[in-house]
């Protein structure tokens, strides 16, 4: 019952005996997974033999070996870059409210001698995307080609590009399967997902920042873990080092949401003066690449070197090299005037004292949606000038007629603007009259795993 | 969340909300799936989240309230019935290897008084069809008009057609659908495929051969049982009554398997001098319609009824005038050479001594799909001569020379007789030195509900 090949040649492989096999719990071959994959992308197999194995993969799982086979077979989908580079290390993140170290920790990374190779996505439903946030600085230009992508990697040192047809073209399709069916929140489909991805851009290493809670894919830690074990397991069998850090996402990372306003706040933060959380996770990834590419001993001294490229500026300096080695304006840097922003501002205070006890980080995305800042669907424009800036975070104290956002709006948003002053104060932000609940602890864990190879 | 109407008003129903309420365990409301079947239906869901959400069921279950209400949306997708006749009672079999019961049980039946309306299935894989089988009567119809139907019911008081386009359309796209996803195997999806047709047809109440063995659905008792339990279930809430009958499927029902082959071996019945096992199980199943009918105190009255109209030729008598009604020729039943049956004869004789301990009869099924009595594909031709019969069932005893089998075949399917030769002697039929493996019982559980409407 073995196939001799997957190239097309006669084996006894059937997409039903696959699912069956599969429903029953059973562990499928790299071979039946391979077969099942390649068909899949080639049209032979149709969706709803896919989504009926995608929903019992979704209930019964997969073993690390077959997480690594899906991962293998979604990855040789595509084109596979290979830097063959010690200092090649990228960073992914599963996603979050807020997250802009990306902007912060790869001129970091870079300014300390780590080569950044990022391929990006763009933002849909609630969370926002690296690609549309970069795309606020005028003529910054995200679709390179792979040749333009490799050697930007070598020269500056740091490329950010968006995802592009030629890299797992087998996970787009899939994808867009699990996001209609019910089959996104499986560790073995999201492992095969991003990895395939990640791995098909060439790095020696992997920095991964795992999210966890309310704002999160993975809603409590046990989940995390078994994410961050997955895509441990899957990196080392293909030979790559790898660290995955748990972090925080009980609340917005920093204070801003939207398009050019975590720009602005992402320069801010490479100038020093951004956000303490912010600041201090950027720091803590930027230091594990540092550590992964073998230019630190330690991911401790990772770190320092990665706080003596932000406060020299070294960072901000490769920042505005990268802005202008792909076609934007670095001057935006020293000029925010540059950055589409929103003309009206209005302001949301509080209506009685308290302590913030809950952030809504999922609601704050779907607002700034609302406001254009996001996508409802794939095909929607993104507005780059609004958005929203909290001003107060977890366990902060409040007093009647303070301050707790700024909406970033356009003049003809007043009904829109209206629905969500009322939302903030009422379901967003959630207030107790004692100072209870904490913020959690930044930086939940931290592992590194290196390769034998 | 609740829908104000599933006849295409807005509601708050997603195709993605209810798979994934499925997925995570959690029981449907009536109104999410009715809302689901029709859109699936209407083709305005695709296949895609269609095979996704029964994989879900599949693989999380359904309560019997689910079930019903599943069986209700696929009922209420075509044409309902109701003969308001306490009298009007179907019998349905889970399907098994050589049988041909409701050939026997109807006009029985129909002799004793009770009203018999068969919509029946073609053959599709091992199992043969009733349809097929019976159409191995030259110009027999079976695709009569619902009206037809109705008339032959009340005036022959027995009628078999085919299953119509009219009757149940949602259980015919979503069987399509389960039959290439692995999902056939599910006691709710099972019973509301069952249900939603045998419902339409108006009867008052149901009896149900449920299979079990080797050759059956149900390999195994507890899930006999299960579907048993959840048949009973369904069909209450639908307030009508219902016998489940469990019955043994570990070697095929009496020893011919093949079209014109089975009919012959009815009418033999119907004279009283057909096989044990197939005469004694036609008898209780025509029995318990008797009962059901309420034209018996008991089954065991009901029985003794049956055989009564069996003795006297009444049934035989009953048999001929549904032929002639439905347009065939009767007086096949006194000149079996009328029937289309294969010139070869091939036997296949025992090369050793022993005990038949056991008969696979999957096998035999596919050896006669191999000869052309069954389908490969829906869209193949039934050859209706060709055929097997087995002349030793479980537990006889056997000696190096005698007959095991007859394949009746055509001149040219020497290749294929071959195989089947080979296969009857070495992997269908197994035999043990001593005679330890006997024959299940033939008729295993029988319970009958009575709806208190």
């Amino acid at each position: 019952m073995m196939a001799r090949s997957v190239d097309g040649e006669q084996n006894d492989f059937s997409p039903y005996k696959i699912i069956q096999k599969k429903r029953d719990g059973e562990e499928l071959s790299s071979q039946e997974i391979t077969w099942f994959i390649k068909n899949y992308t080639n049209e032979v197999i149709p969706d709803y033999q896919m989504s009926a194995l995608l929903m019992a993969i979704y209930l019964k799982g997969m073993s690390s070996k077959e997480t690594a086979a899906l991962t293998d077979a979604m990855l040789y989908s595509g084109k596979v870059l290979d830097f063959k580079d010690k200092k090649v290390i990228d960073k992914h993140s599963t996603g979050g409210i807020g997250d802009k170290t990306s902007f912060i920790l790869a001129p970091i990374a870079a300014a300390c001698g780590v080569k950044v190779p990022m391929i990006a996505g763009r933002g849909l439903g609630h969370t926002g995307g690296t690609v549309d946030k970069i795309e606020s600085i005028a003529n910054f230009r995200t679709a390179l080609p792979l040749e333009d992508f490799s050697r930007l990697l070598s020269t500056v040192g740091v490329v950010l590009i968006g995802q592009t047809a030629d890299i797992a073209p087998a996970d787009k399709k899939i994808y867009a399967l699990r996001d209609v069916t019910a089959t996104v929140e499986s560790i073995p489909l999201i492992t095969a997902s991003i990895m395939s991805k990640k791995l098909a851009e060439g790095t020696s290493g992997i920095m991964m920042d795992i999210k966890v809670g309310s704002g999160a894919f993975m809603k409590t830690l046990p989940r995390a873990r078994a994410l961050a074990r997955s895509i441990q397991e899957t990196t080392l069998r293909f030979k790559k080092n790898i660290t995955t850090m748990i972090t925080d996402m009980s609340q917005p990372l920093g204070n801003a949401i939207g398009n050019s306003l975590e720009i602005i706040e992402s320069i801010e933060t490479l100038k020093g003066k951004g956000p303490r959380d912010l600041t201090d996770l950027s720091l803590q990834l930027a230091g594990g690449m540092v550590y992964l590419a073998g230019l630190a001993k330690s991911h401790k001294e990772g770190v320092k070197k990665a706080q003596t490229a932000l406060t020299s500026g070294a960072a901000l300096s490769k920042f505005k090299e990268m802005i202008a080695a792909q076609g934007g304006d670095s001057s935006v840097v020293d000029d925010y005037k540059k950055f589409p922003v929103a003309k009206c501002i209005t302001k949301v205070e509080a209506r009685t004292d308290g302590y913030v006890a809950a952030i809504d980080g999922v609601e704050l995305g779907l607002h700034c949606v609302d406001l254009g800042a996001g996508r409802k669907q794939a095909s929607d424009k993104v507005d780059y000038s609004t958005g929203i800036i909290i001003a107060k975070k977890l366990g902060e104290r409040v007093k009647k007629g303070d301050l707790l956002a700024e909406i970033y709006h356009h003049q003809e948003q007043q009904m829109v603007v209206k629905k969500i002053k009322k939302a903030i104060l009422t379901t967003t932000f959630k207030f107790s009259k004692n100072h209870s609940k904490k913020a959690a602890k930044l930086i939940i864990e931290v592992q590194t795993k290196w390769s034998k190879k």
